[in-house]
Formats: structure tokens, C-alpha cells, sequence
């Protein structure tokens, strides 16, 4: 198969997974409702992606680097939302 | 670096933000409340992740075909659970 046609899979893959965080970004922040998020997941998830992001500045791989900090954004922000509401319901 | 610390930094960071959909999922599965899930971020993540498993097989890189399996099954039953919450909403 093309080479060039196997690079577009994965970067239509890489822009699809990367960009699939915006709209739950922009719905958390929008109703600031995360009752269904899991924390665990968030917290899982972005110290995943900052070792993803190290791992591709040791490998200098600029896609992996990029990728992975747009995806970290996102988490970061919806982590940060869940925690907020985590610690209002204790001050209840 | 060390090659081999290089590797376990990617392998550390591939099991992490593969694993970190299963606590989503069991809460999911458990509460039956999908309310907070955007039903847009997981349509175009699972998109993504058959795009990533199709480069895999592409590229012939089993750790990309199995970490993304993995997470698509747990993407995909977060997606149908909302998609069913979505669809008794609309039966109301």
C-alpha cells in the first residue's frame, strides 16, 4: 500500500483522537456537569499523556509531541473541572 | 538515553491512557449515568481508534493494533450507553 495513504490514516486517526476531547471539554464547561466523569480515568489518562509527551521528545518525534499536548489540554481542563466539583461536594 | 528506558517510558504511557478507559467504563456500566459524557467526543474517538488499529495493521506494529483494541472496546460500550441514554431521553 502507499506510503503516503498509510500517513494519512494515522494522522486522520491522530487529528480524530486528539480533537474528540474538545467537545467533552467544551460540554464540562458548558454545564459544568462531570457527575459522569470518572476521575480515575482523567487522572490516569493525562499522567499517560505526559509520559507520551516525554517519551516523544526522547524519540524527537514532533507528531507525537504535538498530539499529545493538545490532548493533555483538554484532560487537564476537564480533570481540573471534575476535581473542582469533587472537592464542592465534600465542603457540602 | 537509554533505548530500552526510552521504550518502557512509551510502554508505561500506552498501558496508562489505554487502561485509564476501564474505571469510565465500570462507572458507566455501574451508575447507568452518562449524562456528563459528550456523545460527539466518543463517536469521533472510536472513528479514531479503528483509524489507528487500520495504520497498525498498515504498519504491521502490534503494540498499536492491541493498545488500540483494547481501548476501543471500552470506548464502545461507554458509546452505547450513551447512545441508549440518548435514545430513552428521546422516548420520554
Amino acid at each position: 500500500m502507499n506510503a503516503g495513504l498509510i500517513e494519512a490514516v494515522g494522522a486522520v486517526a491522530a487529528v480524530l483522537t486528539t480533537l474528540s476531547f474538545l467537545p467533552q471539554t467544551v460540554r464540562v464547561l458548558r454545564t459544568r456537569d462531570t457527575a459522569a466523569i470518572s476521575l480515575t480515568m482523567y487522572a490516569m489518562f493525562t499522567l499517560g499523556l505526559c509520559l507520551w509527551g516525554i517519551y516523544g521528545v526522547l524519540t524527537r518525534q514532533w507528531p507525537v509531541i504535538l498530539a499529545n499536548l493538545f490532548t493533555l489540554a483538554f484532560a487537564l481542563i476537564i480533570l481540573g473541572m471534575k476535581i473542582r466539583e469533587v472537592l464542592s461536594r465534600k465542603s457540602d
